[in-house]
């Protein structure tokens, strides 16, 4: 049995995982962010204390702890390097728990681990996948040949931040035109509130000044047909597509993972994000073309992957 | 000992290369695209006999013949799936020689070849490097963990097909905005010709008059500080700086090898394009920003990286 935590910024979750992946038991306790790396770390193994109570045959059948964590990890020597959110620099998070339950332990980003996650909890068994998460910002998580792949030195795999429009919109990171200034739901929400002003008829118009732009409003616009929303939405699967085939050109995985919030309306996104990369990847037919499926998203994938950084 | 092979449109180059990752003894013969696959294949063959008559031990002694050929190709199989320049489909390339010599044989991609034979020759021995060929294209080789990385599926690791401008120039693979098409030395003599026109002032409006732009004269015209083609220059290494950031953010390889004609002025790109990845590269200071070098580029670095295929 193996133990993936998912460090998130208002809950830790974690859980047992059992040889076929899949979560035996699963708990959760509140971050507290504001206690500081060693606060969050006294949670954390406090959370593990209590999923070893619950373990059969206890602490002895223990294979090793994964944790997902935000931010910038180098994942050979187990620490956080960087972590914007929490406000952590170089914290040594696999140290405190090898010192604690003197197991293997393992950490990566959380993208990454739900990337993992994901790959290890589709019943169609692919050794290559990319995973975007559409959310706040653009999240990716890399498997390559049956492994994940987090880059080859701490700050890789970060797809929301190659650039595919040069001097365009400013991203968090400082550059100009990254995909997850245009791919991200914050992106979509900020180009609808732009359409707004452009377009007083539009349902977006009405959204904008309830204060009610996000990305089921959008998409549930989209489904009433209005026009607003729809050449909103276009323009945002476009900017996707492009980094969907970005992706394609450089890893060829059998699957690209879409998961996030806007995920939620996949049945608008599937078919044209799929002739997109028809169209578009290099090679065309000539060589395989990624198909592009919604992530079971959910805790599960970050706790599944996590302890998957053990196998 | 072990055999490599550089597939070129006009030249088959091969070496045999020892286990210090030199070349001891080199020969080349015409390609001769226009007999076909099977013609090609026989000249190919013909300088492999050529050399192993120069092996000490001869045939016995081989290890292996490793190929580099434009193209997709399919690293497992050993297949030339898809070659544009010489108007080949589904070649068995790996079969051939296996039928003829019996031994280990590889076949990857030419670029990727490239990559793999800097990182042999580089005295500075790093296990992740990503060279990019600034040429009549953009080609590309991926090393990483010290490992050739072709992609998880044929067409992979073209980073010149990855998007920076979407919705910008037009590229020969269908795409618009792609580093090839900006980043390219073809895309540096463009941009020349469509300021030769704005600025006919310029030294570059007399290069094009004389129908004499090409990355030397460029080059040259930005080092006697001629405005207009210092101001094509620096937009042309933005736009490649773009390409090398997304790069730095996906793979976070040790180095970057830059080849090609474009870089026998390496050292009007060097600190400019240092400075960008520094500036702009996820992380900051926080995390490792590739050294930007030159290539030692020549045919040595394809033989070499087509024999270490079999290592």
């Amino acid at each position: 049995m193996r133990i993936g935590i998912d460090l998130g910024g208002t809950f830790i979750k974690g859980g047992i995982v059992n040889d076929a992946n899949e979560i035996v038991v699963k708990k959760a306790v509140p971050t507290e962010v504001k206690k500081g790396p060693a606060g969050v770390i006294e949670n954390m193994l406090g959370l593990v204390g209590a999923l070893l109570d619950e373990m059969q045959g206890g602490a002895a059948s223990l294979q090793g702890i994964g944790i997902g964590s935000p931010g910038t990890v180098d994942d050979h020597t187990g620490r956080v390097l960087y972590s914007n959110n929490f406000n952590w620099e170089n914290v040594d998070l696999a140290g405190a728990f090898t010192q604690r339950f003197g197991c293997a332990v393992k950490v990566s980003n959380d993208a990454n681990c739900a990337a993992l996650g994901e790959m290890l909890s589709d019943k169609e068994k692919s050794g290559s996948a990319v995973l975007l998460t559409l959310g706040t910002g653009v999240g990716s998580g890399i498997i390559s040949g049956g492994k994940l792949y987090p880059g080859d030195n701490p700050g890789g795999a970060e797809l929301g931040h190659m650039v595919i429009r040069s001097g365009g919109r400013l991203c968090s990171c400082g550059r100009r035109g990254c995909l997850e200034s245009y791919a991200s739901a914050t992106a979509l929400i900020e180009s609808a509130r732009e359409a707004a002003a452009l377009y007083p008829d539009s349902e977006l118009a009405i959204l904008a000044d309830k204060n009610d732009l996000n990305g089921k409003t959008i998409t549930d616009a989209v489904r009433k047909g209005d026009s607003g929303a729809i050449t909103v939405f276009d323009a945002y699967l476009d900017a996707l597509g492009e980094g969907i085939v970005n992706v394609i050109n450089i890893f060829r995985p059998d699957v690209i993972y879409l998961g996030g919030g806007v995920c939620e309306s996949f049945d608008l996104m599937e078919d044209k994000l799929n002739a997109f990369a028809e169209k578009y990847a290099f090679g065309g037919d000539k060589a395989l073309v990624a198909r592009i499926k919604k992530a079971s998203g959910g805790n599960d994938a970050g706790i599944i992957g996590a302890a998957g950084l053990l196998l």
